[in-house]
């Protein structure tokens, strides 16, 4: 394992440990962290949990049983020192194994809320995995597809619980499609832009488990910078705090 | 029929005769007008066509064959009205008749273009149908429900060719969900705000007929007013065309 970076989450006071080479957080892992909401207590699961920045960070969110479930060795090491590191090992329980097993370590209906920045692109002929297979796994549905995913969540969350993600807008007709099927509805849907004049290039998704159907809202775009090139007001508060 | 009032959707010169007692065209006609971008030629259809203000106005934008599609006799006879004074018998054609029934008046898979603003509303118990039937059936799900307007739009449809929809954000996952069985994949939505700290109250829809997947393009929000509570520069092209 080779750390060669701390980093915070704005707010948060938790330390990440981040290996730059592999794979670090970044800007949608802050907006999921800022757009979730977790249940105060009972049991919280970051799937595809990376180096376990989003997770952890929740530890400063609730008083929750958090799971960090990642399937990559190398960066469940580093989300198990980031445990370490911050004494949350009280708290926080890493799963080092494939999200298609989680039921091994967490019973099905018991999980109050779920927080997930899944793979976003499709594995295709056309498919550019680069050199980095970490960086390449964590990117692309090599380990787990959507459908893996969505199935997992709905498995594991009680129902009414929300589930929080971050995705990709180009293919949010298969995100709410696969939802559907998987009983989970879509209750606010936000756009991040990087100016209010471009396409979407992210969406953040609050999702219930539930059989019934969900009206949905959807919320004010978050725009990152204003017409001045500058953060926006609400950008700046998320990435940086102030 | 009773006709009170002559109306002109911005830019498009067509005369529109409505009977405000019954259903007027607003805010989502002009918008779903101004958004649709019709083939030139060959086929294009107005489904639920109401007094037929989209498909009427989009002559200004095509010279092919319009076909305006509406169930209730006395908005197909203003629509009939408004097709005799603008001198357009040799380009549109009304049919006055169940969506359910369309292939009798038109060939599956031979239409270019399909515009459509739906019902919105399902009926539910809890569902207040007023008084006024015709108004009722335009905004309710009535007489057709979202499976059976997609189902027709896919049947009508050239394979690749566009239809252009407006809806409500509440159901847009309902939407996404029902045009995929329909084999109707959304390439752009737009989001419309009364301003941009509101949550979205419609949904411009641009899909595409076929059995691949396609990449969605979440577009920048049409605001309609801005931080001055003025009409935005584009809401006023939009609607007053200047």
């Amino acid at each position: 394992m080779s750390i060669n970076s701390q980093d915070t989450i704005a707010n948060s006071g938790i330390k990440i440990n981040q290996d730059k080479e592999l794979y670090s957080f970044n800007l949608d892992t802050i907006l999921l962290y800022n757009f979730a909401n977790p249940a105060k207590k009972g049991k919280v699961v970051d799937l595809c949990a990376g180096n376990g920045a989003i997770g952890l960070s929740l530890a400063s969110k609730t008083s929750a049983k958090i799971y960090l479930v990642e399937i990559q060795k190398q960066l469940a090491d580093l989300a198990q020192q980031s445990i370490t590191d911050n004494h949350l090992a009280s708290q926080v329980t890493l799963i080092n194994d494939d999200l298609k097993n989680v039921q091994q370590y967490i019973a099905h209906d018991t999980v109050d809320t779920i927080v997930c920045n899944p793979p976003y692109f499709k594995v295709t002929d056309q498919t550019a995995i680069k050199d980095n297979a970490v960086l390449a796994i964590a990117r692309h549905e090599l380990k787990a597809d959507l459908k893996d995913i969505l199935s997992a969540i709905k498995v594991l969350l009680k129902e009414n619980s929300h589930a929080y993600l971050v995705y990709r807008p180009q293919r949010l007709s298969d995100l709410l499609v696969t939802m559907n099927e998987e009983k989970l509805q879509a209750k606010r849907l936000r756009f991040v832009r990087t100016t209010s004049k471009k396409d979407a290039n992210l969406v953040l998704v609050d999702a219930i488990k539930t059989v019934k159907t969900a009206s949905l809202k959807v919320e004010p775009d978050l725009v990152i910078y204003d017409e001045n090139h500058q953060l926006s007001k609400e950008a700046d508060l998320i990435i940086n705090g102030k």
